[in-house]
């Protein structure tokens, strides 16, 4: 469909990790309280050395109160290691690094999440407190672990990504807890909001960021019985993830590493996809598949970047900003 | 009595935080592996963010460890506070200060307590990663938290000690989880060795630090029914405590801040007191009271100081290093 029955309704954004989370961050820039949620992944989420760390929610946390670090690409700014350095000497695991900030937030969320709150009341305590005026809620409030089949047996999201770093081939893609979870209060609101103006699908990776909150229970049905505007994001560049290992996965899934495997994947689901310029060419051929283009500069260096491309994505779904 | 049963015996050190921790660290760098065992004072330890803290056996393995602070006098070396910052931002209790690579320690412990190893399994396993050869064990395995009455009210330790900076007027102190607390198996283990040589009261708080381990199951009778020379370095010089609120506390339980207090606080257990130089004048007044004195520098700046220290000590009980 094109335009938007709510100009000035809702906008509910999908997000994974570090990259969805600059557009996240984009388009909670460009709009006001109020007509933004954004749901988040959580097939990341595990628990680690007695805490349990959500790293995409995180990541969009972080952007979304300037305390990412834009150097490094992910993270806290100004973050250092001590914590992790004395549990190494302890002789504690250090496959997965642990910054001290962050540990900071894993040690707020982990004894409230104990104490018997939802994850969904820790979210929002926590965003509150850092400002954050934008509803960020978990996919679902049930645990849903994202585990890799690889040639070298099931692995968990983690110890794939992070432990092997991505290092063994993949063969699929399941996310244990679902069917089973639904999705967290906040997601479902925004899910049936009469003036749900747009769906976003934030620059993640398909397989490992969008697709386990599309298994939440009835997440997929809802929007594809809603009739509202579903826009995505490429999150390729020249056939190239900006990060992480969507290239090489793909490619293991059997697909090629393009944006025609990117509208194939989103078949049915998204109407509009916004390419880089300089993919333009793909834009022809994706056109054909029945899917709309806009092609746009979708690399988000700068803070400008994400707030230009927020409006441009808004725009090409008939949504205004203020 | 004088001299030792045992010249080549085993040591017991009893200690509290940091003034005691000194010693024990110049107990340890003296004698070797299988001659000397720490019990600390537990009384002081709380939860606190989900995480379990040990005031008191952190200070004995850090310095044990050499990652103690000498500067600041408390806490580990090369510290920094990222992670309460984070905290701080999300709203979280600042009363009472974790530092980066302390939450390391903390982290560790704390969910291997969840996983139900026990304090001393958990003391022993982290002690051993850190090359640290004697037995540092907790006074006990269940929760012993001391309690000050004031005229404010019951305060627990912590909220006495940091919250309120020991500023409510102190009528009582009692210790929470006692009778009822049986001595650690590495403690009980010590307390019955057949070559116990001597027992050293590091100078700690004799109130505060010391007397929850005394008030430990059956500790006080065992030390009183062996024959087994005991030995207390004053905590005091010139009459006031190095750090603490000791000579504060002592005034409100209604003594004299000066080592006859001290060595009647301690009577009938101990049968000598090591004083400061500065304050040789007490010695012919507490040899009155039936304790033997050394007079020598108490005072622990250095490694030299505490290992010489140490020395003295044993030499007073006839204990014999390598």
């Amino acid at each position: 469909m094109s335009g938007a029955l709510h100009p000035r309704g809702h906008v509910l954004a999908l997000s994974g990790g570090v990259g969805g989370a600059k557009l996240a961050a984009g388009l909670a820039a460009v709009l006001p309280a109020g007509r933004l949620t954004i749901a988040v992944n959580t097939g990341d989420d595990f628990e680690h050395l007695g805490l349990t760390v959500c790293p995409d929610i995180d990541s969009v946390v972080y952007a979304l109160a300037g305390l990412n670090d834009t150097e490094r690409g992910w993270g806290v700014a100004d973050e250092r290691w001590r914590a992790m350095d004395m549990l190494g000497k302890l002789g504690e695991a250090q496959w997965f690094n642990l910054g001290d900030r962050d540990l900071g937030m894993h040690i707020a969320r982990s004894w409230r999440l104990r104490d018997g709150q939802s994850l969904s009341e820790v979210t929002a305590r926590l965003t509150g407190e850092l400002g954050i005026v934008h509803p960020v809620v978990p996919m679902s409030d049930t645990p849903v672990r994202t585990q890799v089949e690889t040639e070298e047996g099931l692995l968990e999201f983690q110890r794939y990504f992070v432990g092997e770093q991505c290092r063994p081939v993949a063969r699929s893609i399941r996310f244990a807890g679902t069917p089973g979870a639904v999705p967290s209060p906040g997601f479902s609101q925004a899910l049936e909001r009469d003036d749900l103006a747009a769906v976003v699908i934030c620059p993640s990776n398909p397989y490992l960021s969008v697709d386990p909150i599309m298994a939440v229970d009835g997440v997929r049905d809802v929007l594809l019985s809603r009739r509202v505007p579903c826009i995505a994001v490429s999150p390729l560049v020249g056939g190239k993830a900006l990060k992480g290992p969507l290239t090489k996965l793909i490619e293991e899934l059997g697909k090629a590493s393009d944006n025609a495997s990117i509208a194939q994947h989103y078949r049915g689901l998204v109407d509009q996809l916004v390419i880089d310029e300089c993919d333009a060419a793909d834009a022809e051929g994706l056109r054909e598949l029945g899917v709309s283009v806009t092609v746009t500069q979708t690399v988000m260096r700068e803070a400008a970047d994400r707030e230009m491309l927020a409006r441009e994505v808004l725009a090409a779904v008939g949504v205004e900003t203020d």
